[in-house]
């Protein structure tokens, strides 16, 4: 039998708690043991829930009882998260978490510790909540050099453009629609930014290219200004618009990580990853392309991802799973200047058509989509170039690569 | 350095050495350790290739050479390759194999020795050429009861269903085409008639419910009597015709598996599925849906995944990881006469719609695509009730279920 103690009750932590319980059976069977949630640590009282005795609010309580061997931190943040989260390494327990964003800043530090203490820190629900991608990647796509990786890595941002899609919702009234639906915080920052799939590029990046990538490095747009012209001139292009989170591997081993809302040609299977759903397509010099696809988060999902972590924490007991990355020192990530691109690009004015027939010569032009503007798809250019063509320009109503 | 040996220099093993070689820091530096090939077992000549001393046509050469510490099977078949297997992993090697009709067949024996000599027997690129499957299964569903498997898993098959829906070519025609291009073989029983794909489906459903299916308890259908007008009249059912390999977890632990053609919505993640790439949708109770997409077959992406399992051989030395399953003797696979499901029916005849409204009376009646014949779809029916009407219908055309 082994003990483990959950840090915050919230979604996921709750959600762990009962695929734990609900699913005991497969859980033993594979663990080889029974697993017992011992404490659940949260500030809050939770006076309906059941063994009232396991719900404790002084962290060191679970700290100092060398039964608890597997620390499951579902808090979030970078606060008392990180710290719990380092003192549990430190005296020795595994430690398995859902919170990419500790995990892709501190990530290299606390796989550190846990080398160290010869103990696991395990992140599978970092990225893509159930979608197992992080093990895959580091157990069966162990002979290829991964020379892109692109993502659907945000579940909201994915509902919100599909609702302006297929909806014909605006951005803000299909952001509404997510938040009434609870796919959606009351503070959208974090996902219609692109902040979180920032941090999920992150992470991925550091297991693919064994350095630390910090979050500051990834140039990061959200989708907060993309409009239902956007989306139709998209059409046109036989495209749909989704936010991706990419990286690029070079010759020479750097490589370009970004997140970008772009035009995906629809014949790519990315297109077909609709609603809350997240979809990480991974290219192998040797595999070619492997799509993971699934419920990128929700209660279950993601904690289902977390409990997987824990049965094997129980089969790696004594015998630790080597992960780890550097520390960011080889500073692999390129400046997005020189990443080259076939644009969209939307330009407001009489005479834009005109302009852009003179800046970009070798374009498509697209059918205006209202008065007063024009819209082509460009010959590649680096974002460099493009950037320049867009101040010279003015009046740029919507711009973004095409995959 | 640890010394491996290939038996049979065909598309996977000659793919399994370029990989290893192309790739060879990438391998050590993921096994931990430089990997070489030191023996290529064929019985054919191969003159051009470099280092002709490590061709052998002897296996004891490498069954008695205790450096080689793993066996690489890409022979294909159940006669030389198991005797190989057996005598390898007897003699402490561990093996890795490609070989879905040899895992199938003879996996929990194989594994059962596996494990009493303490070795591994490794088998991703069986199910799913490149694509990560087998291990996710494994290692990242094992919280989950997997209540539904569906997929599909012949890359050839998918690739001329595909060329009928969008080229507009009959059976016959896309099959030779599939051959000139090299995705068919000469001979293309094994997967036109579903043989292929079943062993695959014997494979998950091992994994997935821990007992040995035997190929012949699964139900097998093949796509030679689909005809353009059965996709025609997918189309008017916003569908289209996939082969899938299908597992549908009951209640009391027991399971319906089998393969048949479906019709399957456009909206479901599979339809998006073209060309020769494989898409397996495996459903937990807790995780809901998780898609895995990728190359299913080619030299390169199935080598990759051999490959990771000759890494991870490397990482696990003297460390067994604990695969295996029962010998088939709990009986978990239920008839197919009970398993329920809406039905596409088309039958000859000038009275067809009337005898199809009369034995359907719920059904959803499509626009015939030619003189002297209807189809509907059904409401949900068991096969053994399906199979009665088709029995009293006669002149049936085409049947299939939907999904």
């Amino acid at each position: 039998m082994l003990k483990a103690a959950i840090l915050g009750f919230g979604t996921v932590g709750s959600g762990t708690l009962e695929v734990l319980e609900r699913n005991a059976d497969t859980v033993a069977r594979n663990a080889g043991e029974a697993i017992e949630v011992k404490y659940i640590l949260d500030l809050r009282d939770f006076p309906n829930e059941p063994h009232q005795e396991r719900f404790v609010k002084d962290f060191a309580v679970i700290e100092n009882d060398p039964e608890v061997s597997i620390v499951i931190e579902t808090m979030g943040g970078k606060g008392a998260a990180y710290t719990f989260t380092k003192r549990s390494l430190e005296a020795g327990k595994n430690v398995v978490t859902s919170n990419k964003e500790l995990v892709a800043t501190h990530g290299a530090e606390l796989l550190e510790i846990a080398a160290r203490k010869n103990v696991n820190y395990l992140f599978e629900a970092s990225v893509g909540g159930g979608i197992p991608i992080i093990r895959p990647m580091q157990r069966c796509l162990t002979a290829n050099h991964l020379t892109q990786i692109t993502g659907i890595l945000n579940g909201t941002t994915n509902y919100i453009l599909n609702r302006m899609i297929d909806g014909g919702l605006d951005f803000a009234t299909a952001l509404k629609e997510a938040q009434e639906l609870g796919y959606a915080e009351a503070n959208p920052a974090a996902d219609v930014e692109g902040i979180d799939a920032c941090r999920k590029v992150c992470i991925l990046a550091d297991i693919a290219y064994g350095d630390n990538v910090a979050p500051e490095k990834v140039e990061t747009e959200g989708i907060t200004a993309i409009t239902l012209q956007d989306v139709a001139y998209a059409e046109q292009a036989d495209s749909v618009v989704k936010l991706l989170g990419r990286t690029v591997l070079q010759e020479d081993g750097t490589f370009y990580a970004f997140v970008a809302p772009h035009f995906v040609k629809k014949s790519s299977p990315l297109a077909c990853v609709t609603g809350v759903f997240n979809g990480i397509l991974v290219t192998g010099d040797m595999l070619g392309d492997a799509m993971f696809y699934g419920q990128g988060a929700g209660k279950l999902a993601t904690a289902s991802a977390v409990a997987a972590d824990v049965i094997d924490c129980a089969v790696h007991k004594n015998k630790r799973r080597s992960i780890g990355w550097g520390d960011g020192s080889k500073n692999l990530v390129r400046s997005l200047d020189t990443f080259a691109s076939n644009w969209y690009i939307r330009v407001q004015g009489a005479d834009a058509a005109d302009k852009l027939a003179q800046a970009f010569p070798n374009s498509k032009v697209l059918e205006p989509v209202q008065a007063e503007e024009a819209a082509v798809l460009t010959d590649v250019l680096t974002t460099a170039e493009m950037n320049e063509k867009k101040a010279q320009l003015g009046n740029v109503l919507g711009c973004m690569r095409l995959l």
